[in-house]
């Protein structure tokens, strides 16, 4: 196990549950059993570490998300395959995504540029299906931008109150959001046969268990 | 303007910023130009202050809701109703419906029960209109409970970037709403001889103006 994993995992942790301006790096080193000089060589300062949490789950988005619409030209496949990824990567790394959602405005300077990029880049995907769609008369959009919003939110809310030991498992989770997304652009249903087989998504090494979260 | 009022927006303005834990009384009268002890008077200690704002949002938003679901026995035109009312309060209301929204884990004790049971009151509406319109064939649900839960988070991820200078207005932004969430559902298209008027949702005291949310 890694330092830098435990670090962004007890980081992670008081961040989901304090949010970022709340947390000392004092409470991080504690949480990671670690003394503040290593914790700094290993992760850098507290931004610093906030910003290498999000890149790295808004990268993982944006990999998932890219190779989920490349292995088909078909906008009502690409868009189920899209949004399952992006329900499992929410479903499976909850608190980072959480973490990453709310937490941009507490970057600064470059970090900030950055990581908005990297959430444009990431809701450029949606854009362009939707606009695929769209364009070759397979949705029925109203407003591409609010539903695209809507969409994303939707999915993101995935994080808020999803568990891992309910009822439901992250395919079948994925099943019925495709379905909703699907519905809601006025697509044809789409079946296994089209999108299977699913992008694999990791949990990510900043995505605490539960030992790992303060009370 | 009341005392009361100027505080709640005060706090409001820095819990949706940097947090509840990394908000400071001291802050809070600072930021209103009340002293502490005034501060204390007007409305109780820090988690009093959140309680009492989030109670605010959570009555109206189930005020609304309740009004909006009463008007009519056709779960269609009731879908409609409250999504928009929902829509309504969170784009009149952004900062207070954010902070209501990520807050709850905040509160301890009685707060925590109060406020928990508020938001299963509203959750309680979408579940019945749901379960109405399933049970009279108007809605095709494949799992009324995913259904509840990406439909509140969808409507809830309004506040995170609704602008009221934007180009939407929030009787426009509340109709494509309606039209996804009818979608979602498998509802017939509601028109607006059937779902008008709208329930009037008010800009509650707690929600600051431009000026009074810090930098």
């Amino acid at each position: 196990m890694s330092s830098l994993g435990r670090i962004q995992r007890t980081a992670v942790g008081l961040f989901a549950v304090r949010g970022f301006a709340a947390t000392g790096i004092r409470e991080i080193s504690r949480g990671a059993n670690l003394n503040s000089a290593t914790l700094y060589h290993y992760a850098g300062g507290k931004e610093e570490l906030l910003a290498t949490i999000m890149r790295a789950c808004l990268t993982e988005l944006v990999r998932a998300g890219t190779d989920a619409v490349e292995a088909t030209g078909d906008p009502a496949v690409q868009l189920v395959r899209l949004v399952r990824a992006h329900v499992a990567v929410e479903a499976i790394n909850p608190l980072t995504a959480r973490v990453t959602d709310r937490e941009v405005h507490s970057l600064t300077g470059a970090n900030h540029v950055e990581i908005m990029r990297l959430r444009d880049q990431y809701e450029g995907l949606f854009r362009d299906v939707l606009g695929l769609g769209a364009a070759v008369g397979e949705f029925q959009l109203t407003d591409p931008r609010i539903t695209r919003l809507a969409l994303i939110e939707m999915c993101n809310g995935v994080a808020n109150w999803y568990s891992p030991d309910g009822p439901l498992a992250v395919p079948d989770l994925a099943a019925r959001f495709a379905e909703l997304a699907g519905r809601m652009v006025g697509s044809r249903q789409v079946t296994a046969d089209e999108y299977a087989p699913d992008i694999e998504v990791p949990r990510l090494e900043s995505e605490p268990s539960h030992e790992e979260v303060p009370a």
